[in-house]
């Protein structure tokens, strides 16, 4: 049975990442149902992906209201409230990378928890974070945030690899989920803001 | 067990929906084998998505050869007859919202019968209704219709709420399905008439 | 449990899958992470949405370094040596065309250890061949090559179906692989070079 801490961490990056949807489709602009879609999907879309893989079905957040209402509740404020969240991009790119840092870890834990191997648990922690952006900006017809030339599934597999190594070590809930999902959202933002590029194909720097 | 009744609903709806698929293909245009694909995957994606989902693997579908003909022989007839269906992107529109009434209510009662909570059912009779148009819009490089702004997981939410009602009042299969089906289906085509429009974010209505 | 001979066709494929998916990111150009992503997304992604609807979960790839090191060692290989590998479109065809093959086998075999029945087990060997294709080009914004007008999911329905016919004469693993495997690699290639076309639908033949 997950920990309290883990559901709270959880449903706080299933909030991140709604928000991270709804500006999405604010911006574009979607009506009122198109922003509740790609809220839900980017929120609840890594885990489902994260439960399907692990065989975990039907995805527990079905059954959980708290999971359902998160992600309305969410696209509801982005949709209301997107002129007074500012200049929307950039925070897209905040909520997308809090989302990301929670859901790496949550997700490595929720697949240790379902007894796969540490490397394994790890890749599903870094599916988990994500697979939500990945649907979002499919469905959005943008080009997935996790193939553009900023670094990021680098950092959420590595707050995956801190979460699993904090459980094998049997630190508690904190520890298995504040270093990782900080080291993961602090590696996305310092890259973000200073503009860190991984480097490209050999021949290919003149583009 | 799925009643006859339910059976006949999911193949009248992976026509349509095979159809709708078809169309798009027929449109580009693609060949017959890319037709073939595109109207499989309208048909079948939807009830894979759900069976994946709940859980129920493999999909009954791919060992029902009655699942199997009705797509391929929706995607001929659209490859031979489109010029005799008329005005493609309204039949795309029709065939779609049939396939998108009719899956909401099978999504539903299949739901249900594998156990999951009437909440959790409506939901999966949303995404069985949405899965197979996300699809087909995905794969041709459309945006999907559900987000656009013309009202579509709204009535198929509406239209599987209606279906779980009458399971759970313990009516017969006509009623989970008939009414639900011709509400999602109804509400769908008057929003497309009557161009019914969601609103749109505040600041946004000028585009 | 898989056999030696499969695990290797398996392995070959998920290799020539991974460069096909590299090449597209160099080609684009994404950054070497970006280039692991969409490497391992089409090396891998085929086999997971195979293990996804045969309820294989989680995908035993994940558990095994052999399936994790392959892409990701082809995938540095695409990005450290694209310009060796010479003109990157046609060699993503050749390496694309060599997974299909490969994955359209190794898939129906896998789909029958698992109890599928045969014309299931045929679909799900065409669908592993062409979901990893699919996945690298809905990623990338390219149109799925499943898609476009060369021949693709027909050959590798074929070489799925020879492998089956294999399997049910009980012949040894060689004989599943090898015919099934160079029939729709063959098939492609062939049709590939010699420009085959499907037909259009009629009407379209102008475009």
């Amino acid at each position: 049975m997950p920990s309290h801490a883990l559901i709270v961490a959880d449903l706080v990056g299933i909030a991140a990442f709604a928000l991270s949807g709804g500006l999405v489709a604010v911006r574009k602009p979607l009506d009122v149902f198109g922003v509740l879609m790609l809220a839900g999907a980017t929120g609840l879309g890594g885990g489902f992906l994260r439960d399907v893989l692990i065989g975990a079905t039907p995805p527990a957040a079905l059954n959980d209201w708290r999971y359902l209402i998160v992600p309305v509740l969410a696209g509801l404020i982005a949709f209301r409230f997107h002129p007074a969240l500012g200049r929307v991009e950039r925070k897209i790119a905040v909520f997308d990378a809090a989302g990301m840092g929670l859901f790496c870890v949550t997700g490595a834990a929720k697949a240790l928890e379902f007894g796969l191997e540490p490397v394994a648990a790890a890749l599903i922690g870094m599916l988990t974070a994500i697979g939500g952006g990945v649907l979002r900006d499919v469905l959005a017809g943008r080009v997935p945030v996790v193939l553009r030339e900023e670094l990021y599934a680098f950092p959420a597999l590595l707050g995956a690899t801190v979460a699993i190594v904090a459980v094998e070590w049997e630190l508690g809930q904190v520890w298995v989920i504040v270093p990782g999902a900080l080291l993961a959202f602090g590696y996305r933002m310092i890259a973000l803001r200073r503009g860190w590029h991984a480097p490209l194909p050999p021949g290919m720097d003149g583009y």
